[in-house]
């Protein structure tokens, strides 16, 4: 049996036995080790990885607790053919068929790995969208709880807009930032990236042309693309100017079914939509009756001075479907997001909502009214704002400091992103790669823009400063390093 | 301006001046009053409805709150035009296209009634599948919730197949059940049918064939059909072993791509299916490569005696995926669920549950791990059991005395399902409709078989014994009257 590749992590806070018992589930899984093989023995293994042959024999008692395998008398440890874990990969029905069909396509590669990799342990993740735990309000957290555990009488489905209360409040929430919106007209959902899902199999028909922002956060999400859809990517590297410019020549020429836009510290770019930029794009909305989906996760985040109105607040003519969400400001684990729109649209995206998951966590939606109602939410998103331009200053003094000779960026003033260019073309993919080796996680341009061979999404929010300076610093002398 | 057709409820909870203000918002929007139109005088509205001047004149107030209308100095309240509640049905774009559009079914009109009537105050829900509030555990949830409030210092996004800790507590809850399961075959979903509809999108390809038993609540559902499949019924009436026969007959002449199927306390119709039809099932899908979704949702309730071992703990050749949920034994609202399978097939759905909603609701899925760890979760249940049980026989006792001579019904020994047959053909639309004007909610059996002309399912869970007692003689009374 072949035993060379076998990547033990000394380092992991999951135990020696557990890694190797599940190295050799994979063996066993792939079909590399057959159905009466013998496993090599407890003193062999250990010696070959260099760990206690008790570290072994629990291993393999593991895999045998598992059903996988089984001792015998003397005779070492072997495979054997009996559980459906062993025999999902050969047996019938043939699974991996099924894998490889659906109408679904996989994430990248790379987002795959990103998505794994954020919960090995001790992992630096630079790019990381989401608060860090540093930010996490843990005492008002639970005084919502508590609230909410206090007055529960009953946890059922909720309405197929959601629960009552909690719209009520958003829509208050949202007169607050100058978007009117009625309660009927708004729609809870799991986050803003199903919103996007709902929207893509509820209103657009398949073959439909998305208009997006080049590089987009739209890019590293296949919610379109996956639904039969393409997306059609303007660059807004030059300003919004030139975007708007190639819009409308577009929608002269071949009509985008909708378009896709993060106005207000644009992900992963940062850049803000200036006021008249946004004026202009509502035009050419009316004129081409182009509908526009705003994306307005980050609008609260501002660091130096609130951002102009969202172009909900702007629209006169009911262009602008309009998402927000509580998992920047407060937590992605509440899963809490909203729509809101025309009212046939929320019904309609209501009711496939029901087909999909019967709404969003009730609970969750629960504690969330309690943040609002009781302003609970103000007071902490004003807190975080403090501590988030902390954040962003260190970071921005670290990279004047060690990156000037190698990459520029922009001072972005609000959101959580720096996007970092460096000033060489290479290869993304393997800066990613010789990162990852170093324990660090990365998120790259082309997972944004697949053409993109410079950028980098840094944030701000995640990691502690001094996980940010050494994992920033790290990254520097890698990128120096490359051809 | 027409009056008629003014549907006031007096007897909901929902204010009288909210619902006049929420008519006229109808009629706005419909284009039925358009800009520029002058309401009615307050006076005569309020004489026509037979309600206060006062109440009027607060819903008027209420429309020019939300912008849709402007009250003039002695020339009454008038529609305007500047909102874009208003101009949603009217303007660019046109979103009454893209409502039209848009890749998924909309539910049948029966389902979103009910969905949306299941929130009208008062009414009595005959066929509801949740339990009721008197089931709800509120002291058991609020000890829950407070370790977890205590205990938690974060609350980001889960991993890709959710929180681990929660993956394996259920596993030792299935294996409990019989049922061996790696917490890496474990996908955490947003409740079964999240489940279903991750299977539709990630493993089969557009045409395929869903075998299922009719009737089933996957008629109730669009979740294969809207992913491009279709439905191919096995009519269970007469017992499993018929079901089997016309299966076996089925794939033998053309393939169905996977059988859907509730073996115990089946959804609507109660029945459990025997030991030794499961066996056969699986040496049919053993042998024709067909793979088997088992939905186990009411496993646990059981109310006579256990059912038979799941087809996953039977099943030995990897032919089964098992689907569980927390919603039908302790609250729908925690929005949990589970699916276990093959790994590469728990891979690939837990890939695309990723890229539809980052995943479960975080602060649920620590709620479900501590009811489960602190085997709250046991306790709860085995009390719902025996309070589950005289509700059967409560409502069991009420058919005896008032539907022994127009219906037949089956006992069920677990679950929440009566599967009742009426003595004779009838519209079972018609009766909706009719049952819907007494206040009463039921679940008609073309819901379920689009052909049934005869079954209501009666769920014993959900209302009280007063309220199920009044509902059911009342539907009693409206049967006989049919023709």
């Amino acid at each position: 049996m072949e035993l060379l590749d076998w990547n033990i992590d000394r380092k992991s806070h999951v135990p020696l036995y557990l890694q190797i018992a599940s190295l050799i589930k994979d063996k066993i899984e792939a079909g590399e080790w057959t159905a009466g093989s013998r496993l090599p023995s407890e003193r062999l293994l250990a010696a070959e990885l260099g760990v206690n042959r008790s570290t072994v024999t629990a291993a393999y008692a593991e895999l045998t607790a598992e059903g996988l395998t089984e001792g015998r008398r003397g005779g070492g440890t072997t495979v054997v053919n009996n559980t459906w874990t062993l025999l999902a990969a050969t047996s019938p029905p043939d699974w991996n068929k099924y894998v490889r069909g659906g109408i679904h396509s996989p994430n990248l590669p790379v987002i795959q790995e990103i998505n794994k990799a954020e919960f090995v342990s001790g992992i630096i993740r630079l790019g990381t969208g989401e608060l860090g735990r540093e930010f996490y309000p843990a005492a008002l957290m639970r005084t919502a709880m508590d609230k909410v555990a206090r007055e529960l009488d009953s946890l059922g489905y909720e309405e197929p807009k959601g629960n009552a209360e909690l719209r009520l409040q958003i829509s208050r929430h949202l007169g607050k930032l100058g978007i009117t919106v009625t309660p009927e007209s708004l729609l809870i959902v799991s986050g803003s990236l199903q919103a996007l899902q709902l929207v893509s199999i509820g209103l657009l028909d398949r073959g439909s042309t998305i208009l997006v922002e080049k590089p987009s956060y739209l890019y590293s999400v296949n919610v379109f693309q996956s639904a039969g859809m393409q997306l059609t990517g303007l660059q807004i590297d030059k300003g919004d100017g030139n975007f708007l410019y190639k819009l409308e020549a577009l929608q002269a020429s071949k009509k985008g079914s909708l378009l896709y836009t993060i106005p207000s510290f644009h992900n992963p770019s940062g850049r803000v939509m200036s006021m008249d930029d946004r004026k202009a794009l509502l035009k050419i909305s009316e004129r081409h009756a182009l509908p526009i989906i705003e994306d307005d996760a980050y609008r609260e985040l501002w660091l130096d001075a609130p951002p102009p109105p969202a172009l909900k607040a702007l629209d006169k003519s009911g262009s602008v479907v309009y998402t927000g969400t509580l998992s920047k400001t407060l937590s992605p684990g509440l899963r809490i997001g909203w729509i809101a729109g025309p009212e046939p649209v929320i019904n309609r995206l209501a009711d496939i909502k029901m087909q999909t998951d019967y709404g969003a966590s009730s609970i969750s939606q629960r504690i969330a009214t309690e943040w609002l109602a009781s302003g609970l939410y103000e007071e902490h998103v004003s807190q975080l704002r403090t501590k988030l331009k902390e954040k962003r200053d260190f970071v921005l003094s670290l990279l004047e400091k060690e990156y000037a000779d190698i990459a520029e960026w922009n001072v972005p003033s609000g959101g959580f992103y720096i996007w970092l260019e460096i000033k060489k073309d290479l290869s993304l993919n393997t800066l990613f790669g010789k990162v990852r080796q170093s324990g660090i996680l990365i998120n790259t341009g082309n997972i944004y823009d697949r053409e993109d061979r410079r950028h980098l999404r840094i944030s701000y929010a995640f990691e502690s400063n001094e996980r940010l300076a050494q994992g920033l610093m790290t990254l520097a002398e890698i990128i120096r390093r490359l051809p």
